[in-house]
C-alpha cells in the first residue's frame, strides 16, 4: 500500500511520556489512556465516506431553484414529463470540461454512479460489449471458469462487494503512488481471457489517496490483454474533491485510450454524490462514442429517461463549470480542518514512536492508516468498545480479507470537527495498544 | 382482443350522407375528406401515454414543499444523505394500502417502474430467484433454449421489448374482458419450464383497459408450472388511474399468492409517473417477504440508496393516502374529456357503418382501436401523412408483429381537448379511408 512518507512525519508535539519506559509499563500506560477515552461513552461513527450535515447544507439552494414556474430546460423541454435518454443536456454541458468528456459522450442519469456500474457490467454479461466474443455470463457457463476482475487494494468495498455479487471472482493487485503495479496487471491479463476488468479510482484514490499518473493510465490502456473486451471502470469519484493545492491535473483517459487504438476500453463514472446532495445527486456516464452508445442502447430498454427535474436544478444551481469548482472549495474548507485534526492526532500520539503510518491525502474522503501486521482486527474491535465504530478491518480488500490484517480506512468527513478529534483520539490509542500488546505477546 | 360492445356503440349523430351511395363514391368521399383533413398542416402526436402540462401543474406543489429548512423525514432522518435502501418509511405508508401490500414490503426506489421490471429480470437472469434450479441466463445456455415470456395481446411495448432486450423469447397470449386465456396459459407453462413468466396489467391494461377479475388472478396464481421459478410480472401501473366511477375493486394479489401456496409468484411494480411528475416520480416493488428481501439485496450491491429527498417531497405533497385519491380525481377530471371526445368522434364517423370498434375503458391510459383487419398499417401511415403520429402498427403485439394487423392504440392524454379532438378526426377519416379501399380492392 502507499502511505506517503511525508505523511508519517515526525510528531509536532514531543512524544509522550511513557516512550522511553519499559514495555510494561508502556502498555499498561497505554491501556490505561484507552480505558480513560472508552469511560467516556462515546458514539461516533467514522466508517463511511458520508459528507457532513455542514457540507449537505451548502447546496440547500438545489431545493429551491425550481418551481411550478420554472420547470423548463434552456431548450423548452418540461423536465417534468418523460424522456430524454441522455440526461439534460444543460447539465451535461457545465460537466463535461471538469470531466474531461465531450458533451454527446457524456450521459447525465440516476442517483448513483455505482448504479451506473452496476448496469454497465450487467449488460457485459448478459449482453457482452459489442467487442466481446460472447456475453460474459455465457462465456463463464460454457469455460466453467467464472469472469475475473482485477482489484487493486487496498480499494473501494462496494466496488468489490458489487463484482462479487455479479458473479465476478476478484483478484488482488497492488498499487503503488502512481496507480496499480503495471507489471502485475499485464502478467494477469496477458494469459487468461477470463480477466474482463479492473476497477480504478483514478484521482484522490478510496481509500489511499492516490492519484494515478498519466504514464501509468497509459500503460494501463495499451496493455495487450487475453480479453478483447477488458474493460477499465474508471470510477472518478473525486474528480473534483480537491482538499488543498496544487491539486492532481486531471488525466483525460478518453483521450488517452483512443490514442493508444483502444477507445472503448475505458468506462468512466461520477456524480454529484459528494458535491451536492449525497442521496438526491445526479450520476455520469463518460465513455467513447461506441460505448456510450452500447449503454444507453441498454439503459434505454428499461427505462423512459433520468429525472429531468432534479437534473435541471442541478444545472441552476451552480450556472457553469466555474460554479461548481467555487462549490468544491467551499466544500474543502469544511473538509480539510477534519483531515488535519486526524493528521494531528496520529502524529502527536503514533508518530514519535513509529507505531503506524497513514497518508494526509490532497483530496476525496479517507484516510488510510497502516499499523502493525496482525492488529488492524483488533484495533477496530477496540475501538468499536470505546463507541468509535470504524470499517470492518479488511474491508478495503478483496472478500474483506486483507492478509496483513493492517489496513484501516478512516473517514473524517461526516462528524463535526471537535468530534473528528475526539474519534481519532481513541483509535490512535487503540493502535498504540493493539501495538504494544502485539509487541508484549510477541507476535 | 377484448373491444367492448358497449364502446362500438350506434353513432350519436346520424350516418353521413354517403353512407348509402354506392361503394365507389363512398370511397371518392372518404379520399376527399381526408385530403381535406391532410391539408390542414397539422402535427399532432398521440403516440404515447404521457401527461399533459396541466396533469402535471397539479403536482407542481411537489416542487417546493421541501427546502433548507424542512429535509427531514419523519424519523429525524436527514433526506439529502446516503442510505435507506428500501425508501422513506412514511411515503412507504402512503402508498401501502392503495397498492395493497404490507409496508414493509413495500419498497420505494427511483423514479421508473419499469427500470425496477428490469432490474427483477436482470437478477433473476444473472442470480436466480430463491426458487430457481440455476439462474435463467445459465439454464439458458446450458439448454439452448433462450427464456420465454408469456405476452398478453394486445399488451405493452415496453413490456415486450424490454423483455426481448433481456434475451427472452416472447410467446404471444390472448386475452379477453378477465385478463389472459388460462387455458392458453396453462397450456404453455404446464411443461415448458423455460416459460418463466408472464407479464400483467392487471388494472385497466395497456392498451386494452381490461382490469383482471380476482377469479382469474387466482387461476394465474395457482397454476401448476413446470418452471418452479414462473413469475407473474404484476405492471400496477393504472392502479389508481379510474376515468370514472365505480372502478374496479382492487385485486390484493399478494394476499392471493400466499392463499394459493405460492407466496414468491408475483413481483408488482407501480410508481407516481402518471400521478405526480413523469420523469421525476417515484416507483415501487412489492412482493413477498423473501423476494423482497431478495430484490433489495441485489439493488443494495448497487446503490446506496434511492434520492429520498424526492420521496419526502411525494409524502409531503400528498399527506395521505387519501390525499393521493383526491388528486387522482383531479387527473380523471381532466383526462376523461379527452377519452370522451374520440369516442364521440369515432361513434359518429366510424359507429354507423360499424367500421371499427374501440375500447371506451374505464381508467388507464389508452383507447385500443380495432380496425379492419390488414388495414392498421395503413391507418397509421395515412394518419402520419396527414400530421397525426401513431404507435406504429403491431407495436401492441410482441416483435411488433400483429398477425391481423387490426389493432392500433391510442393515447389521447397529452395534446390538449381540442388537439385530441382533431386527432380523432384524422383518424377516424384515415380509417374510413383505409377501410373502403380496402373492400374496393376486394382484400
Amino acid at each position: 500500500m502507499s502511505v506517503s512518507d511525508a505523511s508519517a512525519s515526525p510528531a509536532a508535539h514531543s512524544p509522550s511520556s511513557d516512550a522511553a519506559a519499559d514495555p510494561a509499563s508502556q502498555l499498561a500506560a497505554a491501556s490505561a489512556e484507552y480505558e480513560r477515552l472508552a469511560a467516556a461513552g462515546l458514539s461516533l461513527d467514522i466508517t463511511r465516506g458520508k459528507p457532513s450535515a455542514a457540507q449537505l447544507d451548502l447546496s440547500d439552494g438545489l431545493l429551491s431553484c425550481v418551481d411550478g414556474e420554472s420547470f423548463r430546460a434552456a431548450d423548452g423541454t418540461d423536465t417534468r414529463n418523460y424522456g430524454g435518454a441522455a440526461g439534460l443536456r444543460e447539465l451535461r454541458e457545465i460537466f463535461a470540461p471538469l470531466l474531461q468528456a465531450p458533451v454527446d459522450q457524456l450521459l447525465a442519469q440516476g442517483n448513483s454512479s455505482l448504479t451506473l456500474m452496476k448496469d454497465a457490467l450487467t449488460f457485459a454479461l448478459l449482453h457482452g460489449r459489442p467487442d466481446s466474443p460472447a456475453p460474459w455470463a455465457a462465456e463463464a457457463v460454457r469455460t466453467g471458469a467464472p469472469p475475473r476482475f482485477l482489484c487493486p487494494v487496498p480499494g473501494y468495498d462496494r466496488h468489490f462487494g458489487l463484482a462479487e455479487a455479479l458473479g465476478f471472482e476478484l483478484v488482488p493487485v497492488s498499487a503503488d503512488a502512481e496507480g496499480p503495479d503495471p507489471e502485475q496487471v499485464a502478467a494477469l491479463t496477458a494469459e487468461d481471457p477470463s480477466i474482463k476488468g479492473i476497477w480504478l479510482v483514478p484521482v484522490h484514490s478510496n481509500p489511499t489517496g492516490v492519484s494515478i499518473s498519466p504514464a501509468r493510465a497509459r500503460t494501463l490502456l495499451a496493455l495487450e490483454t487475453a480479453a478483447p473486451d477488458f474493460t477499465v471502470m474508471w470510477d472518478n469519484a473525486y474528480a473534483l474533491h480537491h482538499l488543498r493545492e496544487p491539486h492532481p491535473e486531471p488525466v483525460d483517459v478518453l483521450a488517452l485510450a483512443a490514442e493508444a487504438g483502444r477507445p472503448d476500453r475505458v468506462l468512466t463514472f461520477a456524480s454529484t454524490s459528494k458535491i451536492t446532495h449525497a442521496g438526491a445527486g445526479v450520476a455520469f456516464f463518460a465513455a467513447s462514442p461506441a460505448m456510450t452508445d452500447w449503454f444507453l442502447t441498454h439503459t434505454g430498454a428499461g427505462s423512459i429517461g433520468p429525472d429531468k427535474v432534479n437534473q435541471l436544478r442541478h444545472a441552476r444551481f451552480f450556472g457553469s463549470s466555474e460554479g461548481v469548482l467555487a462549490h468544491m472549495r467551499r466544500h474543502a474548507a469544511l473538509l480539510a480542518p477534519k483531515f488535519a485534526a486526524v493528521d494531528a492526532v496520529f502524529s502527536r500520539v503514533l508518530g514519535p514512536e513509529d507505531l503506524a503510518a497513514w497518508t494526509n491525502p490532497g483530496g476525496g474522503y479517507f484516510i488510510t492508516l497502516a499499523v502493525s501486521p496482525g492488529t488492524a482486527s483488533r484495533v477496530v474491535k477496540l475501538a468499536g468498545e470505546a463507541g468509535v465504530k470504524l470499517t470492518p478491518a479488511g474491508a478495503t480488500h478483496p472478500y474483506g480479507l486483507d492478509p496483513d490484517d493492517a489496513i484501516i480506512r478512516v473517514a473524517p468527513s461526516m462528524p463535526p470537527l471537535e468530534e473528528v478529534e475526539t474519534a481519532a483520539e481513541v483509535v490512535a490509542a487503540c493502535v498504540r495498544l493493539a501495538t504494544l500488546e502485539a509487541r508484549a505477546s510477541g507476535v
